[in-house]
């Protein structure tokens, strides 16, 4: 039987992949992100066919890859990872920088950033594989580590979104871990589980602005499990 | 300009995709393996093609993805990253499994594996990446974390070797780096510099079964650069 655990063990960074122009643009977190020929530099990034930024990078032709470093605030993993821009602009209010090809690149939170054209699209059935050429790659910060997905699953107790490449369905997840008890609170934006068993306060009595430590939801959108 | 620095803020891990049957396998070292798709689980490796491993994957249409610890000897890296198995085995003597498919699978310094049927076969210019259906996947060790590239670049000091995507031109890494002083002797298996100003013994005082802390070549793989 497959053993999930080792996905796991699989290495990946943490990244806000994104497209457009100065009129609208839209990103979104993605942990696949890698370089695929060194000579010329080219670069894939995997997006799921329904992610709104696959349209986007499809009508634009171009993507930015911000790397996210290790103290990347919640804020940024809910605006980015378990929000749709089809509604609402992702990237207003952010820090933006346009790139030299007018891609949009997101200077929160990230110490680097890429930005390539598109030179082939690759369907793998639920995601496409956008193959991307390097136009530029800039450092923004020496003095800090990316987050890798391991540091976000292990230390900031995040989850992968439905639309992940890497997402693994509830029900085999639930195989890995304990069963269920009363006494947990689940953040119906990210999954976060808040586990009273492993806290100091009882959910109850957390203070109403306090807000989910993965994508800073409210506590209204937490439900018993 | 494009700053070569920012490359190495893109999170790799370590593995070992290896291929072929019980009479004759071939695997390489590399750091570009990760997931594609949720459901049905799909993995892409990148190999170049004059890797010989990208000829034994296209003959069996299977490859195995052992994830590389923290610990891995430098023999390892030697053997399987900086050496062609065209004219040796590189499996001999080696404690391999194979799988259900009948691909070998390495189970030296790997803490968990994965067993993949290639469904897409995508030309990147240099590169082929091998898209992989999940047939397997399995622990091997609990107890230890996966090797991650920049671990090996920081720590072990180890560089890429020239067929990896994510190989750099010594020119342009130079740009990175102070110039070349006096002092320096560089493995030509590998590239690891050993510099005497950063060590307590000069290279011709070290014994002469000292061997290459990357690659395990000879002292007299080395040159003075």
């Amino acid at each position: 039987m497959i053993d999930f655990k080792a996905f796991f063990e699989i290495t990946y960074g943490l990244y806000i992949v994104c497209s457009g122009d100065q009129n609208r643009g839209n990103g979104f977190i993605s942990n696949t992100v890698f370089q695929v020929t060194s000579e010329p530099a080219k670069f894939a990034a995997s997006c799921n066919k329904n992610n709104f930024t696959s349209e986007v990078i499809e009508k634009h032709g171009h993507f930015s890859v911000s790397v996210l470093h290790q103290n990347t605030e919640s804020v940024t993993f809910g605006r980015f990872g378990f929000k749709s821009g089809k509604n609402f602009n992702k990237l207003e209010g952010m820090n933006v920088k346009y790139g030299t090809t007018g891609v949009p690149i997101i200077l929160n939170d990230s110490l680097a950033y890429l930005e390539c054209k598109v030179v082939r699209k690759i369907d793998v059935d639920t995601h496409w594989l956008f193959i991307g050429e390097l136009v530029d790659a800039q450092m923004l910060d020496d003095n800090n580590k990316p987050m890798t997905y391991s540091y976000y699953r292990e230390t900031k107790k995040g989850v992968a979104p439905k639309n992940a490449p890497t997402y693994i369905d509830k029900s085999k997840l639930d195989r890995l871990t304990e069963s269920v008890k009363s006494g947990k609170h689940k953040c119906t934006v990210c999954g976060y589980i808040y586990d009273e068993s492993k806290e100091e306060i009882k959910f109850s009595d957390l203070p109403d602005h306090w807000k989910c430590p993965v994508c800073a939801a409210g506590k209204e959108d937490f439900t018993e499990v």
